[in-house]
């Protein structure tokens, strides 16, 4: 009963092949990255996914930087080892440096202390906050 | 068997008025919000957690605005409503635009859907994010 | 399409019943709470939930209160206000102080920021405690 | 200070024994797998997890594979590596296909997504759903 | 600092009103939910989003009834007060009986449970499942 | 691309050095385990992180024991590898016995099941928990 398999380009459908070669000219890599190549099973999934996240990290009101360290503070906070790793790395490449890293964890960690502070002593939502 | 309940200014003691003076001087606000009047029931807690909140929150490498967002994506990630509102009102205060609050939604949704299907595909981390 | 309805005692089948006497006899109280009522629209889960429940939470190498206390951490973690509500009057049922109560949440707050700076800096497992 | 140990078959218990070869005739399997071996250093817990299971997973108005199929689901959400994969096998063994496969984690990456939308937004529930 | 407001049909944009206009097609539905007129503050993410659900809830190899099965567990597990409410609905409408929904709770509680036991033993990976 | 690294106390600047020879004297071993020596990378977390922890973990209403099964709760609920080979481990130091052990696994499994029942089942408030 074997786990699922990552897809290779050289083994891939042309439907397959267009969205890596998608993603390929997008981020100027040689290669996508496991992530792409296991969901490339069903490829529907792949297709969409890519389709999603190009538009929802293009540059917008927020730039790129801004934007994975948001991936990496979801990531953290959800336990996800594959995209700590690959969106720490994404947020390196866009310029996060060893100071804003240390922040980031610092507020990802209040967050969650806070966040289950709250819950516990059962708070109510501030009328200015409605 | 009642819920917790807020400390008010003129009810609390030196030491609970002391963190309130502060918070509302550094915040340049009349009067602090539910959290810290629910925390404040253990005044160790109550100015523990803001020393560290006011020590990370702190302008630094990362500049104010992104780290409300920061608080955001992790309050919404953990499904905290009050975290949510507060830090939302807070985000909003630091500068937040209608244009970001929806592309940050729309990060922390791509960076909850994401994170799943790398664990569902149990996708290996690439030697490069290693 | 209305939500689901809780089953009061003079509605409830013999079997339903049967499990409702259990827990007023157990807990001596004279009605069951809100949970057992919601649950009872499938009397399998209600017997099988309460059967467990009554073999966990008894007195055992952990004592009942300490045992109410973990039950307060998960539910917060978790952020189940239902179960924070009716866990926190449980725990002060069985002697929580609001000393303890400070405590436990300064606990559970800090387990959540820790747990999140593990994952965030990917530390690897020592070997000793391996 | 060593983890926690499994205990195999020729090491357990009478009282262990009894569940494993339970476990083994509902399945058909020849050997019982990892959770149980973990699980069974404490009897109590091994005997009314088998309990509980071999009676929520028993065929009813849901059929075995969709069962399986929910099991996975909850599996990926809470990122439970083992869980994922001991229950994406079982769900291979009840006739998921790939196809099915796909679909599924689709639905838990959308399902995650919107989730959060739904409380980032603070969207109220509908009159008609409650 | 008001929360965000949802944008009904009378004053919503053409770009918005025409998804509004697919998903009541699409639905039979007179109006629609809450959840889209609150995302629909963002445009692109209100498209994207009903895009991506029309597409991954369509007939396919699983049938709606399952997919709603699994939406209500996601949403469970991530404890959405929202989104229990709305996909409980949506599955009820999609044929789910009330046996059917006491046995969807039970599994999803037990895979919770389950769950953890695996995380809190530390059990490691069968090779049959690798 | 590496992945973060640890600062050993040959490495450490005498800020950080300090905080070690604290945790060291704190906890009487001759080195600090892996979480301190990430966290390092950012002194000012370190610093504030041990304070906190120092604070919160040390004897009060509560005993270091419960303090240290509390942690190990969240920990598991939480699914952090780290904090629930680091917590079991300081819990069997402060004399968590197997039987407690299993206790404690039994209380957080079944705490994560009716959770998500009081969830699912969507379970109203009780007016004597308010």
């Amino acid at each position: 009963m074997p786990q699922s398999k990552p897809i290779e380009y050289a083994d891939a459908s042309p439907e397959v092949r267009a969205v890596y070669d998608d993603i390929k000219a997008t981020r100027q890599v040689d290669d996508v990255n496991n992530f792409w190549k296991y969901i490339a099973q069903h490829p529907p999934t792949l297709a969409r996914t890519w389709d999603s996240l190009k538009e929802v990290m293009a540059p917008g009101a927020l730039d790129p930087l801004v934007k994975e360290l948001l991936y990496v503070a979801v990531s953290v906070t959800n336990n996800c080892g594959y995209c700590v790793a690959s969106h720490t790395a994404a947020a390196r490449r866009a310029g996060m440096t060893d100071e804003m890293f240390g922040e980031l964890q610092a507020i990802v960690g209040m967050a969650n202390e806070t966040n289950r502070l709250a819950v516990g002593y059962r708070v109510p939502i501030d009328p200015a906050f409605e």
